[in-house]
């Protein structure tokens, strides 16, 4: 939504990155379309409602295929998504004898809704590294500064002494428990839509939940009992967890950027930031940019939990406006985690030193 | 912080109720003020710290206690909180002999933050049969409803017939699941807060721990590893919990409003609200509530993200906002729990019939 | 909705008071809907539509008239508000003679939407001084300390020397334009509202102008041009105002509280609050106390920029969530502006100072 | 932040549009950024600080300067902003008889926010015409359609009948008043942004006022008292216009998606968006996108509100979570106002008709 903040060259690398950036592009959403097409074309011939010749001929024009992106572009508003052009293109690119197995029992929620899962499934691979990197990160600090003294504070005035210890550990106890939930979240997240017209798999009856099956499979997604088109309380716990990620790094933020104040003087980093009339500054960009994302992340979540007013079978509205939110918060709790990490990483004193 | 949806005459029905007030009312944070107080004093017997003769002599004073409601007002502001007030009163009534098992180890935030978990221990006991029971509504709706056939409607058009089941089907799931949730999340907010000045138990070392542990039995609450003084995850992912039941609810009342429409007829209510104008109107009043406790929630829930940026030791800003937002989310979910299944008990006739 | 921020005992006047609970307590709208009948009874007269000895009668059975409380908050879910249940007490209660200069042309949402704009008149009246006593207690503080020198800090680093009374500036500046600004917002929100059962004013035609003038100078607020039911952009600006004011103050709590830390030291207040730990600490609450109510603020707002998605000519969900929030944006505010003159008058030293 | 809803071939075009991506690219922001050197070159000389000539050879140096913006993009995490290394490049380009007259007296945040004022003046430029355009549209749609009878809706029951007109008029006058209020905001956030590392202007005084004076002419900017460095309520009231503008044309989208239900009809579209699996369907796509973009804006709308707890003479999280939001929902507005002016365009009866 916003150019400023993409991976351009004056802002784009304090907020995004070109791997997050490929990763919700127009090529991964193509894949995945094809993707599902593939498999479907396999499931039905798995489940019996299609000739496996014929799911063979469907998979030749399939592999075929290239899409004509602009008559997407063209088409997208009219149709208020790109696959029902999509799907026409690749209709009139099919053979007749092929058509049978092609996008059958489907519908357009059906193939972005699993490009989507199919994305946070890489996304949830590139997570568990990035916060065990984290996790990794702070307990070297603890081992190398945990047993120095620095002050407790509370209500922003100091309290009690504590060790340096103390603090990491409010910061690491939570990372860990986000990383154990994401292992409870990622086959919910990480899962089949399947459903057609209205959700219920009426066209196929009563091979529609076994093409589901089989299409899962194929797809290594896990298979929910019924399309969630119109339920769409996974996606909005995934939100929640993203954003209660980039909170907890928010915290450390805030406390290091505290730290690293003048008459305070209980952190330094290497190699801060510069300013363009001080020179001498040395300021703690990643850790103030930590507080922006998780404000960031805490900023769009209502927007997911509003989408779960989605009205009757499928709300173009509501829908849509997950479209514009999920994305980016993906996107700035990967860049929390890249920044966490190297500001941990640079950190070259930690406890109350003369400064 | 609203006193027009307070549970007064005009406006209070509508979102709060008695029963809500009272959880959350001045008794309430007194009676936990004094369990924890009594409670604590066991536990540091029961640690070793204090004599039992001590810890029984502080429970005579304890029992006997009664706080000065108008002098703690007074000193709220000044002190931030009414716990210091509550503290020097206590210590005050008490005996010198009985002193050292009073409030020992502990500190303000360690009696809040336990009063709220046995609120919220409360408040779980209210959801859990309040979801059965809209859960149960449900199925009789299928029971009675269910094979009747009524308009798909995708990007609010009609697509294709579906049945009435399936309809009720993407309202009954997503409570199921989010009852489920509950079990899990039960334990990680019915949980002791104990930490002292700092939140490392430090003045109590080496008997820390197991005064928590004895702390908590006491109270039946679970036993974290550590204080959450400055991580306050767990109330965050409560507070989402709380949106996602609401967001459900409210695509409920959002399709319930939309069924009822003249034109569409897919629903009839009995007793809907009239109006001062129109006395043969028949308004779905519960179920457009059930969309704006929805957005309620949804609106409320980034404050407890935000939270989480809870700097240093114990942040008095951070944690003052959890208050003016935690009650009123748990608050908004019940009432709207109340009205799922109020008006699911009203529907007449569902599925389209002739108006 | 949250008798946690009540007015109680225990946390109540951290967040509100007595006179902002009375502004939006039940007296305040039925004197609000009496006011509203009054008005309406003579206006009608003097459009000529009803005789004056009618309005006169009108008026005489309006001023003995006492509602059955009771009788409204049984009847207020069902209808969705109070007013039809008032109004059919109010109707019952009139001789048959008075009833035409009673309730005629009107809806329910005139007498609620206007009770609001009589609130917010008071409301604004409340704010003028307010404003005006937060704005020469800074003109004090600048008079004092304005040319002691503290440090300039940018991204939380020591940049360059500045004087008391740059860091002063930032906060009146913004504070005296938000003044300005409450001017040219008052004849918005302070407006009648009246358009009957559909908006248009037509069951009085060609008399429903002329009623409407006469209602809007019997009142003492303004006219717009139309009804305002379904159009409700003057409340949404009006808490855009709101939220801004507690921001500007929440900068001002936020460097207070910044400049209270020890090794900063550029600020010392008189009685700050204190601890049931450590009672040696001087903790800056009502500097975190202003964090918290701009955060506050900033979280409700969007639920007055979704109330704008008011479908039709009166959305029940749309106007119900105005009345979840707005009052209780008013209550932070003006709490906001009597905690932010208290920690300015309690400033007992500025500038850099040896602790 | 979004790469999904970039102005790409799939989902770019519902969003957002290479106009949009373009005012706010590298080339824009490198473009300002040159152009506040180049003014403030001038008002150096202008305001007697620096001689005519050393102007004129910092004019010369800076209009052949051609940054490295790769080498930008390396630095701008280190920094936390793109300004320190491009006025490094440029002062190590320019010869030292220029440097007097570069970036003298100015700091990063002086040439980022005014290269932000820049843009949004022709952003305003383009909404002015957009809003004209859109109430030229209502007004031709009141011309055909408005003495047509449609029913009057309230609490999503049918009331009365009203005119097409009056519905009509509850879209235009809300879009007519935000264009006048936009006027009025105009010279609010066209302004010149310039106060030196601190704010102050000190390290130009006593000329700091007079450069600030020519600059602001040079760049036709306004020229507020003092830099709004950590001031920054004028954009958190764009953002609000922003956001009530959207929400106006949410109302609008949210009435015509109902009004062109089966069994309403009071709506008709010509090219409504199709479906891939039900090729008969006619989907109000860009009546369900107002709705979309109405409560994307209503979401970000808070972060600014946020950001206004700026803390100091300059925060890095707070501002950086400007530049996070405002793009975004200048964006969401401008797509909203072209998708309700196709929206408009695209009515072929309006009021109630046998479908």
């Amino acid at each position: 939504m916003n150019p400023m903040t993409h991976a351009a060259h004056l802002f784009g690398p304090l907020f995004s990155d070109p791997e997050s950036e490929a990763l919700w592009g127009t090529a991964r959403f193509v894949d995945g379309f094809i993707q599902f097409e593939r498999a479907l074309a396999e499931a039905l011939a798995e489940a019996g409602v299609v000739d496996h010749t014929v799911a063979s001929d469907a998979l030749e024009d399939i592999n075929s295929f290239q899409p004509d992106l602009t008559l997407i572009a063209e088409n997208v508003v009219q149709d208020g998504l790109p696959v029902p052009e999509f799907v026409r293109q690749l209709k009139a690119h099919a053979r007749s004898k092929a058509l049978p197995a092609i996008h059958t029992g489907a519908t357009s929620q059906d193939l972005i809704d699993t490009a989507v899962s199919l994305i946070l499934r890489d996304t949830n691979a590139r997570f568990e590294p990035q916060l065990a990197e984290v996790l990794s990160a702070l307990d070297a600090l603890t081992d190398t500064w945990g047993e120095a003294t620095m002050m407790g504070r509370t209500r922003m005035q100091a309290a009690l002494p504590i060790s340096v210890s103390d603090r990491i550990a409010t910061w690491r106890n939570s990372l860990a428990t986000h990383a154990d939930r994401l292992t409870a979240l990622r086959p919910q997240v990480e899962a089949l839509q399947f459903g057609g017209p209205v959700g219920n798999r009426a066209s196929l009856a009563p091979n529609g939940d076994a093409v589901a099956c089989a299409l899962a499979k194929n797809l290594s997604l896990s298979n929910p009992d019924r399309a969630w088109h119109a339920t769409r309380e996974s996606l909005t716990d995934y939100a929640s967890w993203l954003s209660v990620v980039t909170g907890s790094l928010g915290k450390m933020g805030q406390d290091l950027a505290l730290m690293a104040q003048q008459g305070v003087d209980e952190v330094k980093f290497s190699g801060g930031g510069t300013s363009s009339a001080m020179p001498h500054k040395q300021n703690p960009v990643r850790a103030e940019l930590l507080i922006t994302l998780a404000r960031y992340n805490a900023t769009q979540l209502p927007a997911m939990h509003h989408a779960l007013v989605h009205e009757q079978e499928r709300s173009g509205s509501a829908w849509s406006l997950e479209w514009m939110i999920l994305p980016a918060m993906v996107t700035a709790t990967s860049t929390a985690l890249r920044h966490a990490e190297e500001l941990i990483q640079s950190i070259e004193n930690m406890g109350q030193f003369a400064p």
